[in-house]
């Protein structure tokens, strides 16, 4: 099976774990975007009732156009379940997140959830993370100095261009990434502590003791791994 | 003497540490406007070629109209001195800022810089930090999960309102501030760990182990405090 259609196995299985009456947490991304519409179609032909929260301005886009309820993170009580994408997920069930962008309300929503559930295609599990590049969301001003502090640690960072290349990516929350290229992260707790910590950094794309619940794409079905948290 | 008398005091005596070629930061609030006004002076009468770097759109605004030289944070190699005011002053050096709303781009604008100097009246010298609320700027995005957090913790938040008591204030990169009430900070190094971890804190008001010299207005003159790091 192709990558997409993985992804779309997924995301389609993935929308079982709903149930009518839910506040339900929508991620960003490729895979998501299957899962969104296979929610959409549940909405549409079982009637099944349910608030969705989601964490970025694309899904949002998405989901109203299928015609599902939405709600800001804040005008909701509480959230039981966020279904996301997730760029590598390590052997403990550490992950990265933020290629698309938006991980800075996915870690907003994600934090908010009785529930987190990771949907991916094989090639996202790992062993340990960081050959995905881990990214960082910062203030734009003083920018260029967190990108100094992070090349004299060593870290290879990239600010993350806007998609026509000609300009720097600004986030939902007009902030810029800067990707750090790792290769081996060996102690993701202690990495993520000190990237918080960088005055000028926002969040980090590090998603720590966060997923109770993977997907994964197979090409002879979806596996579901169980994180035991 | 009144307050406004002493933050005078300070401002035009902290403008004698500026020496001619340097680049300085240009802290913000009613004290560092008297300061600014007597660099400006300066500049003009003695012709002094100093590059300054603001961190507010209010204190850029003054330092034009007097002449100064500005330039972004990421646009000079490294900042010799910042002077900026306090709204609280521990008797180990610890500071609360962030009653101008300003204290993101202070503290970015401190973090680069060789030395950092505080000016403040009397009143701002404290024996434990925070009888003064402590700011804690937050995405708006999930802000009143982090206040229903802070309320949980008995932090007694309120959320800064504008001006006109109308709108909540947005900062310069258009975040809220969520004032905490805590009376008695007695570790302000595990509290601000604990702050900056909080998904969705962009930053807080507490600046640790950043200042270098201290100059209180004190009726019978400025009193100069080093805190020796």
């Amino acid at each position: 099976m192709k990558q997409d259609e993985l992804k779309k196995l997924v995301g389609e299985k993935s929308v079982e774990w709903i149930e009518d009456g839910m506040t339900v947490g929508l991620g960003t991304g490729s895979t998501v975007k299957f899962m969104v519409d296979a929610l959409g179609r549940r909405v549409k032909s079982e009637g099944l009732n349910i608030t969705a929260v989601t964490t970025s301005k694309a899904t949002a886009k998405q989901a109203e156009e299928l015609g599902i309820t939405l709600k800001s993170v804040d005008a909701v009580d509480h959230i039981d379940l966020t279904i996301d994408g997730a760029d590598e997920i390590s052997n403990d069930f550490q992950g990265i997140k933020g290629g698309g962008a938006a991980l800075l309300y996915e870690k907003i929503v994600a934090t908010n959830s009785s529930q987190v559930m990771w949907i991916v295609d094989e090639s996202k599990l790992v062993k340990n993370l960081g050959a995905f590049p881990l990214p960082v969301e910062v203030i734009p001003y003083g920018s260029q100095k967190v990108f100094e502090r992070f090349e004299k640690q060593g870290y290879e960072p990239s600010f993350r261009k806007s998609a026509d290349g000609n300009s720097l990516l600004l986030t939902d929350s007009e902030n810029y990434i800067i990707d750090l290229h790792l290769h081996d992260i060996l102690d993701p707790h202690r990495l993520a502590d000190e990237l918080i910590k960088e005055v000028g950094v926002v969040e980090h794309g590090l998603f720590l003791d966060m997923v109770n619940t993977v997907i994964v794409g197979r090409s002879n079905g979806p596996e579901i791994l169980e994180a035991n948290r």
